[in-house]
């Protein structure tokens, strides 16, 4: 099941997305798909209304509220290795706020401190249950699906902040969605491409299979340390290929299985 | 005014704290002290209720939830040297999560992870209001006051992951407390004497003075990049004399014209 959050007339609600995200539109098009709206939070049993909308009739919001945030560092050998940096022995975990989370279509805004804003497509894991010190064997019980991040980066901040708060953590720079997708067995054994694009054109192409760190081993190795709450997030890293972006670029992040997360980049106003 | 938060019989709510902290029982004790009820929520303007609890009936709860904690890295010269680092040129911002924050009277639970977790006296900002690009003179007006921390981390994990989720984010990691206090000005001129005792004995000592990056500073350089929330805490860094606690040790912190904040360590059960 793909579960979207939206507003429609100020409300805001959780639906299941029907019909194919891949049709008639291309790719990232939500043409002809429709929302059955859900009763209550998909982080229980829930139930669907069997009331449907259009899903162009609504606004995307990100698909989840997240109180945190837990991002992972250099999971992907080949992204270390494009910027010069080698592979951490264990993770290297860090978080992104609340407020840095934007939906799909919104726009991610450039910090005026920052000359050099980096596109990091990710896979982000939606947590469905309150958890702690997650043995390897359970970690599938507190997932409650998957969809597609950006880890937007102010690269040149990161150079001289070696705490990432600012860089990683300005508001706009963790763009969720489309919807999240409940149906894939990521801790196991799927391996999926996952790509960015600029203006259309292709710039990181990689497969989750490439991590260094499964999302076992992150779940495990985070859940050691904290509690994670219904509606956290955990990115991945990223593959190779990450560049910069410019105002007026439209930037997606594709996950095969999953859906595209488009947004545009804008100066500040 | 001094503002806590706690809980009796069940219910959650903000108190103003009547009678004098340094009486009878000594540093930290809360004897005699009285809270009367506030209506509501610190954030806006709010009155008390006349109806008044003794301190020493309730239990005390950390003086805020904040969504987010953002921390400063070294921002005491004394401090940095006494780990062998230099002073960074710009303050380096990490976050502390929402699940890391305990009240005064909490357990610091070692985390299985390490083997050397070390206290930090640090003073804490309280936020008052939603807030981004707060220009230097309107700092005063998103503070609602302040309240003792402790930044406790786990050192040798700090050495061994360069990003600190781990190792400054584990649950029981940001003790927060006793109570906010709204009467002081440390945006301005106010030079208050910061220190930290484990079991009695003097360990760390410093004045918020010898901050190298103000609360000014340290207001303009975060909001330039991220949005405050009522309720957010900003730790403003740690004076020389951090070092080891071990199971059974009392922390605490104590900061001129607040209060002391009191935490025993344990082991995981």
């Amino acid at each position: 099941m793909r579960i979207a959050r939206f507003s429609i007339d100020g409300n805001v609600a959780f639906g299941a997305v029907e019909g194919d995200p891949t049709g008639s539109g291309g790719p990232g098009s939500f043409d002809g798909l429709v929302l059955d709206i859900i009763k209550g939070v998909p982080f229980a049993d829930f139930e669907l209304s069997g009331t449907k909308v259009p899903l162009d009739k609504v606004r995307l919001l990100p698909p989840v509220l997240p109180n945190k945030v837990v991002a992972i560092g250099r999971n992907y050998a080949a992204h270390a290795a494009e910027l010069g940096n080698e592979v951490p022995a264990a993770p290297w975990a860090f978080f992104k706020p609340s407020t840095s989370v934007i939906g799909p279509g919104d726009n991610i805004v450039y910090p005026s401190f920052s000359r050099e804003v980096h596109h990091e497509a990710e896979l982000a894991v939606v947590i469905s249950r309150l958890c702690r010190e997650v043995p390897r064997e359970r970690v599938k019980d507190v997932i409650l699906g998957y969809t597609c991040a950006n880890d937007v980066t102010a690269r040149d901040t990161q150079q001289t902040e070696k705490q990432w708060a600012r860089a990683k953590g300005f508001d706009s720079s963790c763009p969720l969605g489309p919807w999240i997708e409940t149906g894939i067995d990521l801790a196991g054994a799927a391996d999926l491409a996952i790509t960015a694009t600029v203006n259309g054109e292709l710039r990181q192409a990689g497969r989750t299979g490439q991590m260094i760190n499964s999302i076992e081993d992150l779940i495990v190795n985070i859940t050691e340390a904290m509690t994670l709450l219904p509606g956290d997030v955990i990115l991945t890293g990223t593959p190779a290929g990450v560049g910069p972006l410019h105002p007026g670029d439209e930037v997606a992040v594709t996950i095969e299985g999953i859906g595209t997360l488009t947004n545009k980049v804008i100066s500040r106003g």
